[in-house]
């Protein structure tokens, strides 16, 4: 039996095996994805993202176990693109094996930044496809910290919830303003901490100026839970705020509700499918990339690259005026074999070029 | 008289529409990229990154007076990746304006993401660029995260110094471990407060782990200034440390020495020559990439690209399958026209593609 075959019935080795390919980018991996991909498009993709400190990592545990007494199955991808060098993500790992080890129902993967971060978006939309297709009903995707490169990562999700805490530094305030508008709930984590009104308080009125910018006129402001349920049916979502403390689980099941209402709001407002379209068309487009700029340079002889190159070290040629060279050289190298190359088998074709 | 000719005269304010123009990408901007690009490869490029709460900003500040002093013309172009949709960046330009105002010698840029963080640093390397090619002796680039993204941008310099503080928070170590690997000097800030020598202590053994690793039986651990500048002529660099307290000016001498010798380094050992093709390669793969993928769009109809995307939303073609399938509708519909289109004037091209 493949290894594919063996994760379609349940096999946690050979989902392991399979998350590894796909991380890697093997020929085996891209393949796996291939395989797998109509399994996709079943599971709720919820992204977890804020400054570091506030607490992240335990959020999603009693938010995993949460959803596991309500007997969903759950993965989570835990992604720390701050330390590329670091087993920083590992020892996430660990911790939260406390909680949820010996659980079949749940299945967690750490990955760290391997150099570009494009490159860990790509890995990561990857390994959340496999999650998907392995008959995980929800997959977490928690970015370790609050960055644009995190805010990328989070975009991967149907919902996404920005975390914050009380007492952290002013510098922070800056930070929140950028994630806000990519939020779709809000948490006040460590709520049983001094200052977490002013938290909530702070976030409210950042929201307001936001709303106010976007939908002038629209309705904002503290509504009471019923009438945002409400409104999400009517197809507005209207981003609640929720409290919670992750060490003893107080709002763990109001914020799995909220979360929940965010589910059915984008199925019923078409926006499910309209997220889902743009991952799908943003990863085609990627896979596009690598393959034209692959083509490129098989076309190209190194030597007349880096000829090319020179000139521009030698400040003769600015970059602008070596890529329209580099172009034409790579059309009179191959001419209307272009054509020919565009139809190069697969097994050819590598989505890393050097 | 053209705006570069203006510039490359010292027009501040050509200057500034310049800088406008290439940020936003534009055909102008492009252009005078193109032309003032002979004329770089001149100025020292300082990455300055680190937390939220470090003190960077009014570092920077105080470096830039120092070598103001020291009659050097100073750029500052100030990159905040973590808020797409905020003015913090534009904040920073005021507070920077009580001590910096009025002095011809120093220029101010902020900029904020606009979206994808390729862009912005992309965005930023021809900004620098622009500064290098204007007679900037020194410019900054200064990040307000310390994100993967942050560390990106901080790559485009020749010297990247890592800003820490005391009393920040248990998850900023996490962060710490990874960016450390990028820095060229490390800067322990607000070294008045409480925690400065244990600041100071727990870099200098994460420094110690680090080069254990990656150069066994290399002499590490603390140096006498005399015999790290001894070893920076030598070509061996080793990571100094040095505290400041940023707002009385405490130790930006010796970090302006630091960064001295840090020039020296890369001088004497090839270094900087090394530095320099790297981002410039970077810089033509970056337009490179953009020109394929936009003739690439332009060879295929958008009817026949939609027909694909639908049937990988439907789900019977996997992202790898739909590539294929991509270039081979383009090649056919294009065919040995692809060598002409290589050719297309630069007016026509854009470094967008939708």
């Amino acid at each position: 039996m493949t290894l594919v075959e063996r994760l379609v019935l349940g096999d946690r080795l050979a989902l392991a095996r399979i998350l590894t390919q796909v991380e890697n980018d093997t020929p085996d991996g891209r393949q796996a994805l291939s395989l797998l991909y109509s399994r996709t498009g079943h599971a709720h993709l919820i992204g977890v993202t804020g400054a570091p400190g506030t607490g992240k990592s335990s959020l999603v545990n009693r938010l995993a176990m949460y959803f596991r007494g309500q007997n969903a199955r759950v993965a989570i991808a835990a992604v720390d693109p701050s330390s590329p060098f670091t087993g920083g993500a590992v020892l996430g790992d660990r911790v939260r094996m406390k909680d949820l080890a010996g659980d079949d129902g749940v299945f967690i993967r750490s990955m760290a930044s391997r150099g570009a971060l494009g490159g860990l978006a790509r890995a990561t939309a990857a390994i959340v496809q496999i999650f998907d297709a392995a008959g995980y009903d929800i997959v977490f995707i928690e970015t370790v910290g609050a960055g644009q490169g995190e805010v990328d990562i989070a975009r991967l999700a149907h919902t996404t919830l920005v975390v914050e805490a009380p007492g952290l530094g002013d510098d922070i305030q800056a930070i929140k303003a950028g994630i806000l508008e990519i939020a779709d709930i809000l948490v006040v984590n460590k709520a049983d901490r001094p200052g977490a009104e002013n938290t909530e308080k702070a976030l409210r009125s950042v929201l307001e100026i936001a709303s106010t910018r976007i939908t002038a006129g629209r309705h904002h402001g503290r509504m009471m839970p019923t009438a945002a349920a409400a409104a999400a049916s009517d197809g507005v979502w209207i981003t609640p705020i929720q409290r919670t403390v992750s060490l003893d689980g107080q709002g763990i099941p109001e914020l799995a509700s909220k979360i929940s209402e965010h589910r059915t709001y984008l199925q019923h407002s078409g926006r499910w499918r309209d997220r889902e379209h743009a991952r799908v068309s943003g990863q085609v487009e990627d896979i596009l990339q690598q393959s034209l700029l692959h083509q490129f340079h098989s076309a190209l002889p190194k030597r007349r690259y880096n000829e090319i190159m020179q000139q521009v070290f030698d400040k003769h040629l600015s970059p602008p005026e070596a890529v329209d060279l580099l172009i034409n050289a790579a059309a009179q190298t191959e001419g209307a074999d272009m054509a020919l190359r565009a139809t190069l088998p697969k097994a050819s074709r590598s989505r890393r070029p050097k």
